[in-house]
């Protein structure tokens, strides 16, 4: 993995800088995108002979002779990828308290060696913890895409960050 | 992450060998455990830094002083050490047709240097597809545990596995 570039895709980003942004400001409805990442075959191969040793992960020759006709990355290192993008550019630096987890996780098309790939994120549902008011739970939909725009990852994040007001002298993450 | 051993915990296991095992042998029901991987600090710090750099993941120094009281794994390493373990021990040499990803994750509770993790599996559904009838779609409920049996990944797998007969000659992942 290396980052080619790194930053805002297009028009539209966060008015809070990522350090000292807090759950206000992820407006449902806001979509913004962020990369790059590229991919090659000797990183995808190490991480998957590590975490993934599937064949079509692990070497080259072989997956040509399997149904992807050639190498393609684990999804948990094209997710992990993501989660790179995330918080590089998506996620508060200060006032983030964790994930329990995430409710969705789709690898619709394989990623490839050479691939450039870039996260597109939209603020899906953003609401006040009721218990706990100094924090509030912000859903994310957050989708990897390839050079083509094909869309080879998709899933629903959750993540628990701290308000603004609330924050203050609360012992932050960061 | 290392293996200190690894293969079957307890009693259960499949009765078809791992590089001779298909569709049908995946019986809803059936509850399996293997281990162990074990996880250490600059592990831990090293993955982070690459994939997911938050200061609790990163820095152990760092991670003292936030909510979470010392280092913790990156949830996407955890996901990924689960998958080494379900890849070595549970899942299809011969069959497997890939996942098209899951639908529910969660981290319940966080990964300490010094864990040590087994898998709990169980096979929750498996149905033949209709429409390509060599192969079927198993889904499993793997959760992770620590040595005092906290779960600190529940997540819910989706297998394409072909079928011992419609696998013959189908040219398969392995």
């Amino acid at each position: 993995m290396n980052h080619t570039t790194t930053g805002t895709i297009g028009t539209a980003d966060f008015a809070a800088p990522i350090d000292d942004r807090f759950f206000e400001d992820y407006v449902p409805g806001s979509v913004y995108e962020y990369g790059y990442v590229t991919t090659d075959a000797d990183d995808m191969m190490e991480f998957a002979h590590r975490y993934d040793p599937q064949p079509f992960h692990t070497d080259a020759e072989t997956a040509r002779h399997t149904f992807f006709g050639g190498l393609i990355a684990s999804g948990w290192q094209t997710s992990a990828m993501m989660m790179r993008l995330y918080a590089d550019h998506y996620l508060t630096r200060v006032a983030s308290l964790g994930s329990p987890g995430l409710d969705k996780l789709r690898w619709p098309a394989p990623v490839r060696p050479g691939d450039t790939l870039r996260i597109r994120t939209t603020v899906e549902a953003a609401r006040r913890s009721k218990s706990k008011p100094d924090r509030g739970i912000v859903t994310t939909r957050a989708e990897m895409l390839n050079q083509d725009d094909v869309v080879v990852l998709d899933m629903s994040a959750v993540n628990l960050i701290l308000t603004r007001d609330g924050g203050h002298g609360a012992g932050t993450a960061g």
